[in-house]
């Protein structure tokens, strides 16, 4: 669905708008027209005849032209009424500012959930309500109550808080930074962000598509849209509402229930999207991916004034894994012909304190034609003799009328001194950071954004299986009214996504059990069976590492007598008699589903690694195999997996593919909420690896 | 030794007065001139009669009168001359700005030396050379070459990179930051930051010490003034050339031999003083502590007008472990009497976006009033009825009216809109941040240092200890041409240091090893003893878990061929039989010696924690009982030792022993260089541990 005529109407009509100053119905008004709008300014106000010299209508009704787009300002309850004459003009899009909806309790979250209704048999969007509204500084319109327009950029903003909004536009006014749209969501009961990154994916005036979020409206659609997106622009989102206590203030604030973080983390890095931990990393970011191109490798260069700074954003390369460029020989043959004796003629460049413009300019020239160098990242500190404005005249010159297409960015501190530089540069669409940590902050991002870019993608696999099985087990379980499957159901499970489980048989006395462990061969492992019994260790229901028929004798005779001691009432169906698995670790393989993007696949090393350590990873499934190589990859203790000390590594392979097989069938039975492989116990290379417990839990 | 004639003096000259604008010598005298200097001031230079109508000598003999502070901005060349003539006029404070020294090469390294020799043989303290000079906003002085003189303030910054002084004194002029003096380090051929440092715990006007650094001066000193004075002021610092590649580039810039980042960070823990990530924490930082007193506990209360900053600030608080305050019911309900239906009456409160800056005053008298309220932040987006600077006068009005002392912090957020609130803020000392997250961080800052300043202090405990043993070994050691010491020595060194090693005697021959054995207990084990052989494993010369006679005579005979076989031509003393221990974990304390702060002591658990994981901790020697236990407890595998799912816990207090035995042991004895106790067995709590194997090297 285009969004031209929402972002840029030929028409658009103000319901609600105000004579009096400072209501909000004037001061859109005001906006609209101060923003230099070109199109057709209809108003309705049955109160008033005219504003500001314009007519006013009772109702939209009486407008007898085509309308795009109305804004709608006046008190909540009667906006229901409105959004019907809407629809009979053929109003496709609308704006509600009014508040009292969802965010003022469940009466108005009632009235919210019938204006959706309606709009969507009126084939009508709604932004907000209980929003700011909307600005496209290219049209231009101003359809909000901000009175700072911003200057005409590239970047597009949207904004789940409408407060957060002013402070973005105001800041980026005060500080010359360019928007192409900006969107306040309010409560999203229709449009979304998903709209919205849809949207400027086609839009030609977006290059950089810019959040902040308090949550995610539909968590697959986000990633399915994102993915999408993000391989054309790069995404960068704040997500608030990180943290337990921040969760909590996210509820009490617009009703979002939020996704964990981890959920969040998982689906952003699964779908390209990047994260910005603060609004000012978001704009620092916004920017560098606004004015640069994208770095095509991570070699880096840094000039500068100064040593220190000059060590700051060495620290910082090295901090974020960016390298330092190795200059080629011509580069630093030529930086001696004109650079004083004292320079530096290495990585990072040092052209001295009293370096002036001409100086920088040369440099650059040269350092253009380096083939081992990426990006450029310039210093600057204004010392006596330096020259900040010209400094940023010479930096723009060289990098427009350069062939080489390499990003550049500066860090001019300081302040009063360098101001005239700083603003020549960001007009010129070179980004200038306050301290060289955020340019190398922000050089980072637009790295990671390229390998994304480049990165190949996996299609979602599919493994051959018994999906029968598995539904007639569900099912089955479902019907005994019953939340967790059997020990030896999940076994099924498993086998039926061809997930191996060690062998094992059921014994119903101990001549049974004798026989099989003879035919799966000692040692073995014995477990009570038993519909009744969930936790088999604490009644005593386990015995592992038996190694001769004497042994299992005793343990067969032990299990049975605990377990009438502990629980003489349960029902027993006899003993497995299971094969020991020597492995040479165990992992875990886990499930558990996020309200916002459902299933989520967790793995790590068993034991103390996922207890003390919490050394896991996760990801939203369905999964690719790249994903689920990146999952292994991820967790810190990967180089045990690598095998360590001249061990033998283990099978990764094997633990890819069993993360795949879990994806498939909780993708398979959304029914499965939570599900645990521990220990998967995983053998060395090429011999795979075996599932040695399984616990099931499926939704009530 | 009181610099308040270095800062204040009476009379100065300038040694190198030019007439010529733009050179340093006449920058230096604007400068003086400009900054209000009430004292005398003289100029040499043998060429002109008058500058500015001041007077000017042809040599610094010539003036009759006595002078406190002599600066020198003449070729470095000259400047030995010219310091023999300061002392003949009894000059004690000289500022060396001239360049051509230690940052030049071995020629300017040798002239800074016989500089610096000059200047003790004087009884004279020099600044710099190759320095910016020095700025007192309170004097008034402004003896630099840099002409932004800051406003009065209580912050005092020294920097080692002058140039990074001229961004940040530009930038706190720009932002109307106060400083109260300014000292940029040069060469520290004399003068360093210990000085300062020092000088700066007597000065009434400097409340908080700020410094931008690239290595200290001399480590021990650095820590033993630190530790005093943070005590009583806070000592914030930027450390650059954290990173390899970062330390590259110091010893490239101004020959520091950078120490590594771990002793860096140990000794900035050890001693109290506060590590600033980038230059604008450091001044985030400084003007929380500058503005506001130190909060007496943790509990935080966040104000705003909006939700989404007030959950950026939970978040925060919740990255940083401060909890939100639970406000009293009193506080609830009088807030209840005025605020609107809608606000959030708990913590974060939010007042709404219509709130006035009456809301904003009513609010914050009401929360200065809660007992569980320590720390106050105000959130403020500027929406449509939004006062940013009548509630900027709110706020700095109650903070002035209220007799209870507890810190608040704002954070205004936006450009032009909240500009008047935000300088009315600053002007009247209420820290103001861009965004929440620096806000909480600099509180987290705060909290984190009034831990300190409240913190008990240990003494460095004396262990009884037979250092004459030692002594006598690491002679014998060192007569013999030898660096590395062998196993009986370290055994033995050990036990002098009453830290328990396994129960051992060397045998000559199987018998003997079966004797041995015998009264030492089964398990046991054996090991090769011989000077030549360092690495035992790699030539089979160890055997362990032997159980019985038989097994004992099989390894006697099997380290012997094993060791006949690699290494035919070594000297072999015997085979030690060993008590075998039997432990809950095996741990591991190191000892490394740091260039700039001497033997460092490191702590971890064995094996893969320390190799794979990282997971050590470090301290520099002697160590106080306090460090030792933080260093344990600091590990992310703490819990490892505390016993999880249900293990008994092990022997911490017995590892915290042998950590400040072991610090004392390299504290006595300076020359060990590197020792590893590895792995050092710890049994359950009560039962002590035992130093399995032990590596000392000394320095060669």
């Amino acid at each position: 669905m285009s969004f031209e005529k929402f972002f840029c109407p030929n028409s658009v009509v103000i319901i609600g708008a105000a004579r009096e100053e400072g209501k909000v119905g004037h001061t859109i008004l005001d906006n609209v027209i101060e923003s230099g709008y070109k199109g057709k300014l209809f108003l309705v106000n049955p109160k008033a005849d005219k504003i500001h010299g314009i007519k006013c209508y009772s109702s939209v009704l009486d407008i007898q032209e085509d309308i795009d787009l109305a804004i709608i300002a006046i008190p909540g309850k009667a906006v229901s009424k409105s959004l019907d004459e809407c629809a009979q003009r053929n109003v496709r899009w609308v704006i509600i500012i009014s508040a009292g909806f969802k965010e003022a309790g469940i009466k108005g979250a009632k009235m919210e959930k019938r204006l959706v209704e309606k709009s969507k048999l009126y084939g009508m969007r709604i932004l907000g309500p209980n929003c700011l509204g909307m600005i496209n500084a290219n049209c231009p319109i101003n359809a909000s109550f901000s009175p700072n327009m911003p200057r005409k950029g590239n970047i597009s903003f949207v904004s789940q808080s409408g407060a957060l909004g002013t402070s973005v536009l105001d800041w980026a006014k005060s500080n010359r930074i360019g928007l192409s749209k900006f969107v306040s969501l309010g409560n999203k009961a229709d449009i979304s962000e998903n709209d919205l990154f849809e949207a400027w994916l086609e839009d030609e005036d977006t290059k950089v598509i810019t959040a902040y979020l308090e949550g995610v409206k539909d968590g697959k659609e986000f990633m399915r849209i994102s993915s999408k997106v993000s391989r054309v622009k790069p995404i960068i989102v704040v997500k608030a509402g990180n943290t337990d206590a921040g969760a909590r203030a996210v509820s009490s604030h617009t009703g979002t229930l939020a996704g964990s973080t981890r959920a969040y983390d998982a689906a952003f890095k699964q779908s390209g999207v990047i994260r910005a931990r603060t609004v000012k990393d978001l704009f620092n970011y916004g920017l560098a991916f606004s004015y640069q191109p994208l770095p095509q490798g991570k070699r880096t260069v840094i000039v500068t004034n100064a040593g220190g700074p000059g060590i700051m954003a060495t620290d910082a390369c090295e901090e974020n894994n960016i390298p330092l460029a190795t200059l080629e020989k011509v580069t630093i043959d030529k930086l001696k012909e004109f650079l004083p004796e004292a320079s530096n003629f290495y990585n990072p460049v040092d052209v001295l304190g009293d370096a002036l413009a001409d100086r920088y300019r040369k440099t650059l020239e040269v350092i253009f034609q380096d083939k081992n160098v990426d990006a450029i990242v310039v210093l600057l500190t204004p010392q006596a003799m330096t020259q900040p404005y010209e400094t940023a005249k010479a930096i723009v010159e060289v990098v427009r009328t350069t062939a080489r297409k390499i990003p550049v960015l500066t860090c001019f501190m300081g302040g009063f001194e360098v101001k005239k530089g700083v603003d020549y540069l960001i007009r010129n669409e070179i980004p200038n950071f306050e301290i060289p940590e955020d340019a190398i902050s922000a050089l980072k991002v637009m790295i990671d954004y390229s390998d994304w870019v480049n990165k190949k993608t996996f299609p979602i696999e599919e493994f051959e299986v018994d999906e029968s099985v598995v539904k007639e087990l569900l099912d089955r379980c479902k019907s005994e009214g019953r939340l967790e499957l059997g020990e030896m159901e999940s076994r099924r499970i498993l086998e039926a996504y061809n997930i191996k489980v060690p062998q094992a048989e059921l014994a119903r006395d101990v001549k049974e059990a004798k026989e099989i462990a003879r035919r799966i061969g000692y040692p073995v492992v014995l477990k009570i069976v038993s519909p009744n019994i969930l936790h088999k260790t604490d009644v005593g229901g386990v015995r592992i590492g038996i190694e001769s028929e004497n042994e299992l004798e005793e343990s067969f005779d032990q299990i049975l007598w605990n377990v009438k001691k502990y629980m003489p009432e349960a029902n027993i169906k006899g003993i497995l008699v299971q094969e020991m698995i020597k492995s040479k670790k165990e992992t875990i393989i886990g499930v558990s589903s996020d309200p916002q993007f459902g299933p989520m696949i967790m793995f790590g090393l068993g034991g103390i690694y996922v207890e003390t350590l919490k050394d896991v990873s996760f990801r939203i499934a369905p999964i690719s195999v790249g994903d689920a190589k990146e999952m292994v990859e991820e967790i810190k203790t990967f180089n045990l997996l690598k095998g360590v000390r001249g061990e033998k590594p283990s099978d990764i392979k094997s633990i890819i593919e069993t993360i795949l097989k879990v994806s498939q069938l909780v993708t398979d039975f959304p029914e499965i909420i939570e599900m645990d492989i521990n220990p998967l116990f995983v053998k060395e290379e090429g011999q795979g690896c075996v599932a040695g417990d399984a616990r099931i839990r499926i939704g009530g």
